[in-house]
């Protein structure tokens, strides 16, 4: 159990492979070699055009108190058989490298590093299962957030999902993750607490069922609560809770804010219609209506279209397990490291699917964007002494297919990656989370709509240098002959 | 951020909606009120033909600590703007009912309680977003891996999926539902280490590119290794990584255990087939080859029906996010509830959806097992005041499509449910983690083939006793009277 360890670190929360590979250098005493990690995805999820960077905060909060504890040690040497003198290397290891990355709430699309690691090998080996953890889970719910936000509009979002998600952290950081993709709310209030996000509800069929009848219920809950919002699908929406709300909300009159009536299970189009007749026939004609059920962006498309009368949605299952696709394909890949002089040399992991071949070394990442329109024309990706932001005129090509190219002039290229650690001290002060949110919406407005429609957008450019994608080539060819002449021996 | 919060509490980890339904049944003067609610899902996932119960222990380390605290409710009154005298109370409430529920690991279906509280009402309403949000997570993940332990049969299973995970309490409690679920080790050291599950990992490619060859990396890793399993995919699994291995296996002899290599790309059937041969042909019989890169029972069925040579699988992202099927949906409803005098009535949540009208009442739940051939004949549901234990002859029918029914004699009516938590005191001991996966293979035991088949199983019997099905009718009788007196009015 958890409470069989108050000091129980996150250290351990990496794969055991991590810890054999930190004691096979430590034992080559290579374990304090320069490293340099690139996290990335190669593609984005849910077929949408761009996704939405979130789990910076965690990662700060993780690598900021990055060490093993007491029990970790004992685990490790009593259960698993570690020898004492790499227990002790381990007891003394804290996160000392640098740590660059984007702000969270960045746009981020395919074969893009999102951050990236320079520190002691050792260290960024056993850091790289959290790291991959914690990115994949949140950017994947902001993206699936901003998706579904884009089709919602300007109605209000809420995120309903705690008691469906992955268990309690995705609960949690799910709803952070849902805000910042754009989300007006969560229903969870621990993560109202811990990140300051607005938190929205009212009541639930049980207090319905408590009171054993509609009316009784909405009066008792009116008589502590002003603002009302109204469940009314208990038993028969149109004939009794819609009823019954507007005949308690006209009793008590100026008594309570009749805020909305929430909708939960039948046809929302229909019943939304039927029920906005109902209220404004009543005189209740700013009382709004929420709807919930399972929705996610395919429903609240089709809702839209049929007409129906919804002011806002609730979103519970499918955005907070990212129901369509559960998991972004994120992985950390090493792509420099000092060799025996002291020389950075990068390397290159070869693969029989040409996507997955990296690319090697330390490289920084720009947004190009266009001083005319203010739009991007794509992000572009330069070896670390590159400057582009100098270049009058800068070619962008196709990383695979290379005829496909243009000249871009009058240009500002904006880089993405920002110090957040420096010798392993935090040098960056995280925003306030609704500032995060509103740079998500900032950078929207800098991506053509072609990029944000939720079928087929167009493929935004992510695209290397020509001195990038030299030094890419020469790497295959080297590894190749590499290859080959060990396979002769 | 989390550790602003040093002394956060799960109590506030509910929707808010449960505080403000807690606060109008407080303000009412009803919060003490006994009231019975029951956990089920209506439907196993992925087609699957029984689930696996898992989420216990978490639950019982949620109840025994239930408190808010100083943070909690100074965030209630300082931002959600709560009043001093609701604070008041919700600072001295803990968990003081009970709590019937399965064992962990125990097989369960649809519409059959997997646990019940009793508690005040109060209490019982503000922890079931938590309840949910465990059970629905954890019995997902160990029905999963069951599901894939079935088809996997004798070789050897291991949870990889941390990277992918949703978030840090999926990783290790998922890693915990995959070994209830039949699965030998996880790759997650912390869930090792907090669960007892044995641990697995050797190495991956990024110790392969730090070397920058396989031969140097393999023999590195030796040097501080007697066990070894090596990844042979780095560059070219035959021409490179499984000579290399051999190559190196050869050099060391009796030095290493040459365990396993292992194949994380390509094409698994073949690669394991020719690397198989390699290995024979080398004198290495007994080294395994063990598999991983998006497994799931599908793809397994398919290698293995291929005649991939493979002795071990490593299963990630389809496990720990249930790729194909990533919620579970259960739900949690009150059954019966303290009137005003004192007396204890059912109620019932009535629906436009047949499947989804509660069935009232305090009840238990029983597996009927057939004495002669140890098979169970399905799950029975009976009033708690009803003893089927003692008929002679069982009558049991659907309870959809009633004309269905058998009757069984010579049986064993084995109560599905144990005290957990009475009056507030857990007086239940859970089993060592390896007893609650034997528990799983004994119950496995029980079931027909027809119902663990992966595509199309029978549907396994859960039947209502006729008690039981006669005060569902009565009740929705009456609620259907009761709202159309309520219109008339």
């Amino acid at each position: 159990m958890l409470n069989k360890f108050p000091d129980d670190s996150l250290a351990l929360h990496t794969d055991l492979y991590q810890v054999n590979m930190v004691e096979t250098y430590w034992d080559d005493h290579i374990h304090n070699r320069k490293a340099v990690f690139e996290l990335y995805f190669r593609k984005i999820p849910f077929g949408n055009g761009y996704a939405v960077f979130a789990g910076l905060e965690k990662i700060i909060e993780y690598l900021n108190q990055f060490h093993f504890s007491e029990s970790d040690i004992a685990y490790l040497r009593d259960e698993l058989g570690y020898e004492e003198d790499f227990l002790d290397y381990l007891k003394t290891l804290k996160f000392t490298g640098k740590l660059r990355a984007m702000k969270e709430g960045e746009l981020v699309f395919g074969n893009e590093p999102i951050l990236r690691v320079e520190a002691p090998l050792a260290e960024a080996q056993l850091i790289e299962t959290a790291l991959l953890n914690i990115v994949n889970y949140q950017t994947l719910i902001a993206t699936k957030a901003s998706r579904i936000k884009q089709v919602i509009g300007d109605d209000t979002a809420i995120e309903f999902g705690t008691r469906r998600a992955q268990e309690m952290d995705a609960a949690i950081w799910g709803a952070r993750a849902a805000f910042v993709g754009g989300f007006e709310a969560t229903s969870n209030v621990r993560a109202g607490k811990l990140f300051g996000i607005p938190v929205s509800g009212t009541h639930a069929h049980a207090m319905v069922q408590a009171y054993r009848d509609e009316y009784t219920a909405f009066h008792k809950y009116a008589a502590r609560h002003k603002d009302c919002t109204f469940l009314v699908d208990t038993y028969e929406t149109l004939k009794s809770g819609v009823p019954t709300a507007i005949k308690v909300a006209k009793e008590l009159g100026d008594k309570i804010n009749f805020k909305a009536i929430r909708l939960d299970s039948g046809d929302l189009a229909y019943l939304s219609k039927e029920a906005r007749k109902m209220l404004d026939e009543a005189g209740f004609k700013k009382t709004k209506i929420i709807a919930s059920n399972d929705l996610d962006e395919y429903t609240i498309i089709n809702l839209k279209s049929q007409g129906a009368r919804i002011d806002g949605w609730g979103i519970g299952t499918k955005l907070i397990t990212a129901y369509d696709q559960a998991a972004l394909g994120a992985v950390y890949k090493l792509v420099s490291i000092e060799d025996e002089n002291g020389e950075m040399v990068d390397t290159i992991k070869i693969s029989g699917n040409p996507e997955k071949v990296t690319t090697p070394g330390l490289k920084k990442i720009y947004r190009i964007i266009n001083r005319i329109n203010h739009k991007s024309e794509g992000d572009y990706i330069a070896m670390e002494d590159e400057k582009p932001e100098q270049e009058e005129r800068l070619k962008m090509f196709h990383p695979i297919h290379t005829y496909i190219k243009k000249f871009v002039t009058n240009f500002e290229a904006k880089e993405l990656h920002h110090d957040i650690f420096v010798d392993g001290k935090l040098v960056y002060n995280l925003p306030d989370i609704r500032e995060i949110q509103q740079f998500v919406k900032n950078n929207l407005n800098l991506l053509w709509e072609e990029y944000k429609r939720s079928l087929n957008p167009e493929e935004y450019p992510v695209d290397l240098s020509q001195k990038c994608w030299d030094n890419k080539m020469e790497n295959i060819a080297k590894v190749k002959e590499k290859v080959a002449i060990s396979i002769r021996k």
